[in-house]
């Protein structure tokens, strides 16, 4: 593990901008959980209905919000308190002040193999690296190792491509991206026309825009459009296999959990989140704030804000499922016995009155 | 992005033996849709759904139907007309007239490693690549940045291996083959026995042989066989996180779109069509042309051809999914419930009369 | 392929334990198969109902359970038999002796990049690996081709990673793991913290920790930890397309077929087998021993030991499917409807009594 962070509360308070509640120069070495931390770290209740927490933790200093102030420091006088009105939110970015991983030196590997002179020389190039003719890499930039640039793509300033990241040719990417291992950014989207000998290919003419602040999660896949570019908006978020087909267009700032599946043209609008491995069939809109539930399949455009699901049961015993979902078989049949026996009933009582 | 090509329509009629209407001097970059394309871009009507797009579309030439020239000329009289019998196949043969990724140069990059003697000199093996002793690369094949070919594997002719893809030992891949970047091809398959001391492995001594002119969609895997070798066919198109477990047999010109899970041993048939995220168990049969809908889960063998799906409801707003999803571990109990009522409105109209 | 192993059969038993009945000499150069197996090979009858294949089998020797000894040696007295009281088992070591991989040789390749000095002069680190500054890679170990190891990070020994494998900084892995290609091992959990400006990540300051002997399928991922670490526990075996995301836990010797995907902070316990595509949610628990069915959706603790699933309905003819699925909207007002006629009957029976 690289070396831990040492930092005081005070410095802590100051680049958070948070009110300090005790020593500032005591030192913590990381961040933990309220109900894990030890006497050297940084810790944060991020909901009031874990206060009960403040009187057990070891934690040498806690982040809360002002109308816990006095509750906190009754808990342990001895305790450093940090205030901010959205403490959650003061956590993601004390994160950041104990994240290890040192930015890599600047310049290019003498392993790399690089083809192009647009490669900005704050920018670091790691072993193995292949940048093809033509590739841009933006300032300060992060390209680690055994990633592959293909040829003319474009990559902002301070992106960060982790290792064996592979990017096509005719791709672009904004400032200040993460792109985890394992992604593939710019593969043929899946186009075939048929014919009597099989299957043509219909050649992936299209590219991929991604805008900035974007983070793809490990091992995911964003495919080129056929004629026109697939598009991810500002600030979009995906977790690890998340599945763009070609000519997808994701909203700003949407965010979309692990295993996401989303078919060709559909268009996804801003501020969406989607739980884990929701489907989306190919060719409809989704509107602006959407939420979806895991696993749900959205088979049709949905035009109206709100939270929509699909799927089948909850989880049950495995006997117990069988037999119920033998009757999905029967659900229409059921429905409509169901009618005829209320109209039946509706006439038994007409008869008897 | 690399140059684009620039083609006059009596090249593009020529080299697809399409008739030409209008002025074959006319020189094209690229394709557009109807709804998109610019004056300099080559359009196409697949579906005369579509038609009234030809009043309205900027392309500077439209591939039609003969049943719609008149129309199309109508239209637009400086407008170039292409004449196919078969608008959408000749599409993708235009497609590939104006891909603009050029096929790597022929020869070894001194930064690979490669430790056989069978690579054809007019292969590409580019930056970075691993080939190890007594793989073979076939006539034209390129082997793009970062990709490692195992011990003895097989690659034919004409195929095009994109970066960082993984091919084990005791693979063959057969000519005109395309494999997306981070795809893994002859990992083990999952066997284990149980035993006291836990799971023991089970070696998996089979390999993997995947036919002419197949396509393997971005960050797929096709695991090598147990004993037997895992068979995929000629024509065979996989899209993105395609998962063929060991011993599975995909027949010929079948096709797979994204994140299909195919379990161990199971068979599918020659010509099928799977849509997104279908999931296959092991041991089974699909018989040939059968249709799949998207996140079905096939349980039992299918040996008529036809459409088939599986799965829950349809998307709906999620406080009114919950309460369905509720009542479907009563289902089987309702379907008692209704089948005794019946019973007893019958009986009760039997006392009346 | 690499070259075929040959054993004597007296090898075989000797090496395995087994009590052999015939000719010890007998050579085989494989495994088959009873009903593909050749002369050459070794077989086995792992359950008994299959028994019939004894007589049909071409198997120079199967490995039998000493109940069918007998009828193993009167179907074909030339066979060699080899008695176990547990077949498979016996057949999943014997795979190892016939495995045709042989272990790379020791040292790193020139071509490889290696910043730490804890690499162990028995370990084999292939061909363009990295092996970042800190990095310990222990005794007998093989690092493959192009796979990347992050700052500081450690591997066991006798662990065996294949090739383009990417560990992040801060992972530990045990002994006798093996990691399939593609895996991405502690890339970032999925954690930002929403704010008037985005998305605001979180980082994960955790690092992830791999017991002994793991086997991990191709392009699995499993993230880092928040704040503590991603935890797999000795014995685990997980097929391709693992999601593990941050903080969760999963208990020794638990199995997980392909494309399980575990949400962040679950804890999933021992010796749990999870069929394919099985989903849980975040934050809940799985007691030990409990089986889950394909496809399932965890979306609560399971604090008993059984047999679980969750899903929809069973494969049928798309038309039938539809039909029966837009009645799922209907579930809760039919379960009503039921339940109004119940009564309404039931108020007959009184008023006619």
């Amino acid at each position: 593990m690289p070396d831990q962070k040492v930092l005081s509360l005070a410095e802590v308070a100051g680049l958070l901008g948070l009110s300090l509640h005790g020593d500032g120069q005591r030192q913590v070495r990381g961040i933990g959980a309220l109900d894990s931390a030890q006497a050297d770290q940084l810790s944060f209740l991020a909901n009031a209905k874990y206060r009960r927490l403040l009187a057990e933790t070891q934690a040498g200093a806690v982040i809360v919000h002002p109308d816990l102030l006095a509750e906190a420091q009754a808990a342990d006088d001895d305790r450093v308190i940090l205030v901010s009105d959205n403490p959650y939110l003061a956590y993601a970015k004390a994160s950041a002040l104990f994240e290890p991983l040192e930015k890599p030196r600047a310049g290019v590997h003498p392993s790399a193999v690089v083809e192009s002179d647009q490669v900005h020389p704050s920018a670091s190039i790691g072993a193995n690296c292949v940048i093809e003719a033509g590739a841009e890499i933006g300032e300060g930039t992060v390209i680690a190792p055994g990633t592959v640039i293909g040829r003319g793509s474009q990559i902002g300033k301070y992106s960060y491509l982790h290792a064996n990241v592979t990017v096509y040719h005719g791709v672009s990417i904004g400032d200040e991206c993460i792109i985890h291992s394992g992604v593939v950014i710019g593969g043929d989207g899946f186009g075939f026309a048929p014919s009597k000998d099989g299957w043509v290919k219909i050649h992936q003419l299209g590219g991929v825009r991604i805008g900035n602040r974007v983070e793809v999660g490990a091992n995911s896949c964003i495919d080129r459009g056929a004629l026109n570019d697939t598009v991810i908006g500002d600030g979009v978020i995906m977790d690890d296999f998340t599945m763009i087909a070609h000519n997808v267009e994701v909203g700003e700032g949407t965010a979309m959990a692990a295993c996401n599946q989303v078919a060709g043209s559909a268009k996804i609008g801003k501020h969406c989140t989607l739980a884990g491995n929701v489907g989306v069939v190919g060719h409809i809109q989704i509107a602006d704030g959407v939420h979806l539930t895991a696993r749900s399949l959205v088979t049709k455009s949905i035009d109206q804000v709100g939270t929509y699901s699909s799927g089948g049961s909850p989880l049950m015993e495995t006997a117990r499922w069988r037999k119920n979902s033998a009757r999905f078989g029967k659900l229409d049949e059921l429905y409509r016995q169901v009618q005829a026996l209320e109209k039946q009933l509706k006439k038994l009582h007409e008869d008897k009155s």
